[in-house]
């Protein structure tokens, strides 16, 4: 499969292992790479640049395909060194960066210096525009279906990937919705070329988290995601468990007058971390985009990628025969 | 073009145009027929059901091929005959229904009786599949994008699609963010047998309505939709105009308490009629799904399913060769 995204990043499939939070280790960015897509770490699951730097050589230790870093630049109460994490990454040889939350231009320069290809991922056609602007490679268009935050507009990917294919024209990752053969060959019709996947790749064999969230995810269908932080236009989408529905249910008794500062002890990091490490599934939220209704089994990322392509492949092969069908 | 759709309904393309209160008269429905799709009249656009008897006439006068009968059911101060007009469709020789709103199983017995197929619109797999229970021949599925009531889930057609299809063993319309031919080839990717829209139609030259309405459209974005009763569980996706910002505005500040009292003076239907019939954009509220952002010129219907369809397969053989490229 040939794409313009396969040929930026030199991988053999146009599917990408979007940045999670205490996911993104080296054990799954490696098995993405190897299985043909990109794997990214998460810059920010290490707790210092050095620590990232650690992570990245465990990486190449398991892979000599390409693989990326994300940093998330997020509003933190705790000033973050955002920068000292992209020099860390370059200097370890990483030339892939995926940058989320707010605009990396200000990183650009230490990217820049070195030629790494940035991919910056944007909930708008606005913000889409902004980042093909300031220099960013490719733009992961994050659709409301996305796990974390989906920005304010709530545009899904049936709408957002068309605007912003016709709107830019660097390169296009549809991320938010996809876990299926079906959703990328659709994301490749609707104008994307590849797609971003985060919930899928938490059922696979090797996502370095409890079984207990992985098996979650394949029991989950289309209404175990809920929206928190709307009223601080913050809003994320995590997983529709005990303590997101007590913080949804105060955010609904407090409605405009909401503080963080009122759900900040249910909604802790640290608590998530719980989850994803002790399979707690009630210890604190944790992020799940709509596509886990799509997840059925816990296959490795081998075994995904080979199965998304061939799927994709005999619908576009099936449908193409209705589609092409003149004689009607 | 050839799908479950079209073989179930005798029509050329699988392009439903749904049903739309005061706009789907029998000079749109009878267009959409013509150019090879289906036709839908909307039964409570007329008065009485022996007014919905001669538009069904009329319509006939202006087209031998099929077309449907919209019926919507939805909770109403006023009474509404629902079953008179369905015998009154029925009576006019009319033999593809579409439903809306609750479920059509009350009506069922009128439309077996004569062999009538039903397609009924819901929001939500369980509705789909209680719909193929009841005897509907095939389900319109509405996604999160669509214009007037998307339910109270927030399930867009990338995830509804796939997961419909996966539950169902009748055929499936997409309904909602579809407008034009990429949206075409994706749903049918996707799972879906044809495609249903009502905004993109709205914006042809056979609409029966303002052009400032056609124009609007033309002009609008993906950011010019606004969900109103939401905290009624009764949301629906209008036109961002001043009157729906008014409404929305008095939403916010009333939260939980909110009444529809409060607010029916501004979303009064006869104020939105005035917008599709005397062009008055901030006469009242009036609906436009997602879909409006996809629009950029006023075709008829003969030009527009031609075009997408054009459209649909172009994309499909070009993305067909990236996607089946095994060299990669």
């Amino acid at each position: 499969m040939k794409t313009r995204i396969t040929e930026l990043l030199g991988i053999r499939y146009p599917i990408i292992q979007g940045g999670m939070q205490w996911v993104g280790r080296a054990e799954l960015a490696a098995a993405v790479s190897n299985a043909g897509g990109l794997g990214i770490l998460t810059a920010l699951t290490q707790p210092t640049p050095e620590d990232l730097a650690k992570e990245i050589a465990r990486c190449r230790d398991m892979t000599d395909k390409p693989f990326g870093v994300n940093i998330t630049i997020m509003p933190s109460l705790r000033p973050i060194a955002h920068d000292e994490y992209a020099r860390a990454a370059m200097e370890s040889g990483v030339r892939i960066i995926e940058t989320a939350g707010r605009s990396p231009e200000a990183l650009m320069p230490i990217f820049n210096e070195v030629g790494a290809k940035v991919i910056h991922k944007c909930t708008s056609v606005r913000h889409s525009l902004k980042a093909e602007k300031i220099g960013c490679a490719a733009v992961s268009v994050d659709g409301f279906e996305c796990a974390g935050h989906p920005g304010e507009d709530d545009i899904p990917n049936l709408i957002l990937l068309p605007r912003a294919a016709d709107a830019l024209t660097i390169p296009i990752i549809a991320s938010g919705g996809i876990g299926d053969g079906r959703g990328l060959a659709a994301a490749l019709i609707l104008g994307a070329d590849g797609v971003n996947m985060g919930t899928r790749f938490m059922a696979t064999k090797e996502a370095p988290i409890h079984e207990n969230v992985k098996n979650r995810l394949v029991e989950a269908n289309e209404l175990d995601t809920i929206h928190l932080y709307r009223t601080l236009k913050n809003t994320s989408r995590y997983f529709r468990n005990s303590i997101a529905e007590q913080a949804r249910q105060i955010e609904q008794e407090k409605g405009a007058a909401l503080n963080i500062a009122d759900i900040a002890p249910l909604v802790n990091g640290q608590r998530g971390r719980k989850v994803y490490e002790d399979g707690d599934m009630e210890a604190g939220v944790w992020t799940a985009g709509l596509a886990a209704s799509l997840i059925k089994d816990i296959p490795s990322c081998a075994e995904l990628l080979d199965r998304m392509v061939a799927e994709a492949r005999d619908i576009m092969r099936s449908r193409a025969k209705l589609i092409l069908d003149e004689v009607a």
